[in-house]
């Protein structure tokens, strides 16, 4: 059996991901960040998600980006509502400095010690084009530093990342989940959620429930306000 | 100005790292890891020399290492003593897994928010041979990788990795540090270190004092034994 790290949000598209890799035939290990979100509920999904979907192990690193500050998702910043997510190009406020950088580097370093052959992670340069760190050629470079960066630079084996997301529309991760037999009632995508549910408007509730609605699949999702 | 942040564990290497970095006119933010450590006392060495050499701030990020284990810095692993550093090439246990990677990315993510062009770490080739994240081509593939994940890849601007050390013997760096005036007696770097001072015969300790002996400067670590 391959083991793989799964960096795990708790979202639709790292969930789907899990899946996957389940799929594949890996051994997978889950893992999570306790970040200081504002949206921590998604570490409640997590949990949720790694033990239906039969990950061997879920870990969630407490590992606080509070401090570097500079995002909505982890500062005093409203999380901006209703955008046009189809028009945005800028970086968006809800880019947080590095993070994937730092979740990846966490990941690399429990596959090391695990032997894990591969790291998978749920980027997607579609829907999250502002964000460098989702670009194909950013998890390539990621993956040739971390080849140089463990035992893998002198024992001669290979760190893979792998992105199984990374060109497929939201439409196209939520159509190959429901074949994969993903309950996604269970995940949670929202950035500012409600006690009574996701809030229906931030970019990624929006690009969550475009999805739904373009893949023609039912959308589970309990929203604060009946509906996004 | 240009504004940089500074890896600094309070030990020999990354003071004088600082203290180049300070020369070369750069704004430094200091930045240190509780990473789970033995050796935490190093914090305290950190904490001074921040002060001592005149970083604008110091930051101590809690990242806790321990759960991912692997190694004898953060886990019940002996720390190996009496060893011929010389002769060691084998990747030794007091490697953290990917610890390099996970202190640059946070880094990294500091440097952002700040718009720091540059990050210096004080990692050495010679002395840290077995350690694959203390090489040149290691530091050359992260370089290439941040500028792919941060802002720089949208703005052109650029993020240096610099290891101004990285070529330099033990007794080179002694001699660096000497010449920029460093009070070497506020540093700590030994692995296992005794309420009563350095244990003087871990790794770290024997290059520390085959470094003093061989720039013919005076050592002033404080050993637990009296004498390395």
């Amino acid at each position: 059996m391959k083991d793989a790290v799964v960096l795990l949000s708790g979202g639709l598209d790292s969930t789907t991901t899990l899946a996957i890799a389940q799929e594949r035939g890996f051994t997978c290990h889950a893992l999570s960040f306790s970040y200081g979100q504002r949206h921590a509920v998604e570490l409640d999904a997590a949990r949720r998600v790694a033990i239906a979907l039969g990950a061997v192990e879920h870990q969630v690193a407490e590992v606080d980006l509070r401090w570097i500050g500079g995002s909505a998702l982890t500062a005093d910043v409203p999380v901006p509502k209703d955008r046009d997510v189809t028009a945005a190009h800028d970086i968006p406020v809800t880019y947080v400095p590095a993070r994937n950088t730092v979740f990846l580097s966490f990941a690399l370093a429990w596959a090391e010690v695990l032997g894990a052959s591969t790291i998978f992670i749920g980027v997607n340069a579609l829907d999250y084009s502002g964000y460098p760190d989702c670009r194909p050629e950013y998890l390539l470079a990621f993956e040739r530093m971390a080849n140089l960066a463990t035992k893998a630079a002198v024992t001669g084996t290979r760190i893979s990342v792998c992105a199984p997301l990374i060109s497929l529309s939201k439409a196209d991760i939520i159509r190959r989940g429901h074949a994969l037999g993903i309950d996604y009632s269970m995940t949670s995508s929202c950035y500012d959620p409600q006690p009574s549910g996701a809030c229906g408007a931030c970019d990624s509730c929006v690009l969550r429930a475009n999805g739904f609605s373009a893949a023609e699949i039912p959308d589970p999702t309990l929203y604060a306000g009946g509906s996004p």
